[in-house]
């Protein structure tokens, strides 16, 4: 089971979608937190709180739903619409091979981050975040500009003391961002930067690190690091990475992970801005470790 | 945890209602299994089954929530709307000290059957219910006359293949009925039989016979029989028992059990028929019966 963590906006569903589509989307199910919201959009102006707050959310249902889902039970999830702010019918989701669950909350509790194989959180700059929340609350959530300034306001306080304090207890903390100042640059040039604790393996690292230095330029870069005082392994990886160098750092993980001719290749770095589908070195290599890393923990389970 | 399993209109609520003002309505969960239907009123004219198929229903959720539930788990229990036919937003449930379940399924599956520590079935003659679906029905839920009659039909064999079945798990056959054959009599006139299963004791049967047995008429009977070839105890009650035979036998009981200062004796018998308050005896001593076997079944969990 695979968490993407993150606030609102941080890129959750680009990255599983394209995770889910290179494992093979038949085989994987994906939850969203955001469905246990409390409260629909009309209720939550007469309260207090944002739903970056657990008060607003369900969290003891959160605890259970990941729990049944970890077990391979069936749950009967809320839905939360996010066009409209209402509560609607729950469905029925029936846990696949693969389970990847991604919103606001996930690492919130002990209960909760210990359903996960693999905890991922979400990091890109605030300015980055602002750029990409308002270009999809306006596009598709019927906000205005004005609004999301304001509603990104009203959270800050909640998003300090709720989400953020679960980037401690990812495995990797991914943080896609600008090459330079000007935020209007295609997504697919952005660098990646990844925290990787020491709480999962990374047996590709030193090896990627190697095949892909050049002597004037190093496109992908290796170093070990502090994280909130913490040793970490850090792995950037340029926007500007020649296609070659991306495509032979991911060959390298490729050649450790078990074939089983469901995985598709083809899906690695592919996203969709808009109607456009894209490709990109930083997050195909990310999205490739992050499978690796799921795979890993399924033969864990199946040959322990 | 209480359940109370029976076709629709066999006067469930009305039981568990009862029941729930007995033991202290703040301390009893009630929720009824309607609610897991899988499809709303629209999208069931187009499916050749009707809300008394397992397939209509999620079953498998039931059987989770009331095992969460008996161990005294929350759940986000689905809302089926009776008046509209929709599927609205959930709610959280959260079991108090009893748990009262009704509705069409309960029994169905072995896994629902072990939640229990009370298996009631509602058992009344096949005219009673027509005479009380219509009411409720044509009343309530915005259905016509014509249109009950033909739900009633269509459902028939549905309620043969998986509803009735249910009877034979319960601890408890609980059939009300009128004197004579004239169906539009005060249902405060009803008779009850009561059909006991020996997989409950009933330590006061026999002193309830004993005692309230005159010369020239019983109002309350107790004899030994045969339910579809298993040995069981009947206990019948006219609907004419005078309120001081009844009181007696009421009283038998209620010695027996545990006075905690929550119970309310007051509210033994009554129950609602429109906008009326009106009071039974068949039916105060079918719910102390019950309140009982609950009480019993929780000093057993208490003191184990």
């Amino acid at each position: 089971m695979l968490g993407v963590v993150g606030d609102s906006a941080t890129g959750k569903t680009t990255l599983t979608a394209g995770i889910a589509k290179i494992l093979g989307k038949d085989r994987v199910t994906t939850i969203c937190t955001d469905d246990y919201h409390k409260f629909d959009r009309v209720e939550r102006k007469e309260l207090p709180f944002t739903p970056l707050h657990p008060d607003c959310n369900y969290m003891e249902i959160i605890e259970q739903h990941l729990k049944l889902l970890a077990d391979g039970e069936p749950i009967l999830k809320p839905i939360y619409n996010h066009k409209f702010g209402t509560l609607d019918r729950p469905v029925l989701v029936t846990p696949e091979e693969y389970m990847v669950v991604e919103g606001l909350f996930g690492f919130y509790s002990k209960p909760m981050r210990d359903c996960f194989d693999v905890k991922v959180f979400l990091d890109p700059p605030e300015d980055v975040r602002r750029a990409w929340k308002i270009k999809r609350d306006v596009g598709k959530r019927n906000y205005t500009e004005e609004q999301v300034d304001a509603d990104l306001a009203k959270r800050e306080p909640e998003s300090e003391a709720y989400i953020r304090p679960q980037r401690a207890h990812a495995d990797i903390v991914v943080r896609f961002y600008p090459p330079g100042p000007d935020l209007d640059v295609d997504a697919s040039h952005y660098n990646v930067k990844l925290v990787l604790r020491p709480t999962l393996p990374h047996p590709y690292l030193a090896e990627i690190a190697s095949a892909t230095r050049t002597a004037k330029y190093e496109p992908i870069r290796f170093s070990l690091a502090r994280d909130r005082g913490q040793p970490v392994d850090v792995l950037e990886i340029d926007g500007t990475v020649p296609d070659e160098v991306a495509a032979s750092a991911e060959q390298i993980i490729w050649e450790k992970m078990h074939k089983d001719g469901k995985l598709d290749a083809n899906a690695i770095g592919l996203f969709a801005e808009g109607d456009q589908q894209r490709v990109s070195g930083p997050l195909g290599l990310t999205q490739l470790l992050i499978v690796f890393q799921l795979q890993s923990a399924r033969a864990g389970f199946e040959f322990s």
